[in-house]
Parts: C-alpha cells; structure tokens; sequence
C-alpha cells in the first residue's frame, strides 16, 4: 500500500517534462511554496546516484526514477562546469539538449547526463542516467538551475 | 497541467490489484468514505465501454484506463448473470480468474472480460477488456459485487 499520506492509494508520480519544468521548477526557483514538499533538496555533488534511492523515496512505493532538486555550482564563475564529480565519479552530459514545449511557448530544456564512475577522462560508464531541468526563462536575470532526475537502479549494479 | 486539483501535478492513478481491492473496492463495499472520491458509480449495463472515457475521466489527463463501480445485478436471483450486456453488446468472461493476494491472504479476485458487438452468441469480438474485481470475503454474507475496470480506446475504434 501507498504511505504517502497525502495523496491517496493508487497515485504515481509520472510526471511529464512540462509539468517538471512548469509547476516543480518554475516554483522552486521562484521560492514559491510547493504544494506537497516531497521533492527533496540535495547536493548533487556530495552524493552517488545509488545514494539518491533512499534520500528520494515518495511513500513506499517502487520507484526506478528519483526526483530532487539541486544547485548547478559553477567550477570557476565566469564559466560552465562540465564535469558535475562526486566522490566515486562524474556526471557527463550525452546527446543533445531537449527544448520543453507548453502550448508552442518553449519553457525549459532538458539535459541527459550519463554517470561515470572514477576520474575524467578516464571513468567506466554505467547505466545511471541523469536529466536535468533548466528554466529557458529567467526573470530575475541569474542563470539559477536547479536539477531533477532520473536514473535506473536495476542496470547499474550490472555493468 | 493535471487539473484534479486534490492530487500534485504529476501523479497520475495507476493502481495495483492490491490497491484497488483492499482500498477502493473494500472501503466501497462498506460504505465507508474514500478519502478523494473520483471513481464513479455506473450502471454498467446502460453503457457502452466508449462512452465511460467521459464519465471517468480523472482531471485532464490523457487515460488508457477508466475506473468505475457497478453493481453486479443478476439475470436470475439465484443463478449469475453471464451476459453482461448493453444496448450494443455484451462484456463476456475470458480466461481465468486472477487471485489477488495481500502479504500472502487471498483478498480478492480478478475476472477479465472482453466487450462483443452485437447479440450472443453471434457477438463480434472488440478490443475493449474490463477487469471485474470482486472481494474474497464478505462479512455481510451478501455477494455484493463491484466492478471496476480497464479498457483500451485505442484499439476499438480499430476493430
């Protein structure tokens, strides 16, 4: 049974890119109150994917994606960080980015990121993998970033 | 943006067998309040399986699945009714029953049935399916059955 006493029996979240973007990211950067608080805020860079399952569980539920929100900090100020480490590896971007579309208005875009475990260049790709979420608008002019997620459990401890 | 504005967007209602019996099918069966109530009641037999996709739609978003309650009535007060039928068809079993278990007791049972145009036996079989589930015990002695069920839009207009 479903213990996430807020929403009843039966309800999953499987949300759509738009309503990551529209509702949880556009709230969360403007500081906005989220209606039930169950995306967790995590430092991307202090934890390991296979971390991520317990931190971010919704109720008692089966998941195979986790949902959190995180700082993008930046390796030197002016720049971008391209290698997103943590202790055992590195997070690195793969393909190209997805533009997320409301009603025809582009609001976001989506960054897939593969996990490698050890140091670049020289990592062992595995099976997490990673979206990130950006707004494409930003009002208040500070590039402010926040990261959701997914990743797949099952695979990892195969490869 | 999911408009069922007692639930985040973002979850979406995809419950298992357990769930749907031990909670929604239970409490239903006793009268007692189901905490959001959007599963409706139908009357089964005045229906056709393309017409519940309005009545049981749950917010805005894009269903495969309706879920509803109907009474079970029978053709004859003793026998049971085999022949579930409708203006333009009838829903007939198929398959076996499914047990349904909840850490190792039987709660219910699932019987799947399959929508035929048209009068027995000369039906024309459709891609309509429905899930009847039926609690194993009963405490008031009556066989007090309820429905809920899943069907496949897609693939009737098909057929």
């Amino acid at each position: 049974m479903n213990t996430f006493s807020q929403v009843p029996p039966g309800f999953r979240f499987h949300p759509t890119d738009e309503e990551l973007v529209d509702y949880y990211l556009r709230k969360k950067v403007a500081s906005k109150r989220i209606e039930i608080d169950f995306i967790k805020d995590v430092d991307l860079y202090k934890i390991e994917p296979w971390d991520l399952q317990e931190l971010c569980k919704i109720g008692n539920e089966e998941q195979s994606e986790w949902y959190f929100f995180s700082h993008k900090d930046k390796k030197y100020p002016t720049g971008t960080r391209t290698n997103r480490a943590t202790k055992a590896g590195f997070w690195k971007a793969t393909g190209r980015d997805k533009a997320i579309y409301l009603r025809h208005s582009l609001i976001g875009m989506r960054k897939t990121l593969v996990f490698y475990k050890g140091r670049a260049p020289n990592g062992q790709k595995s099976d997490w993998i990673m979206h990130e979420y950006r707004l494409e608008t930003n009002e208040n002019g500070t590039p402010q970033v926040y990261i959701c997620i997914d990743s797949n459990p099952y695979v990892i401890f195969n490869s």
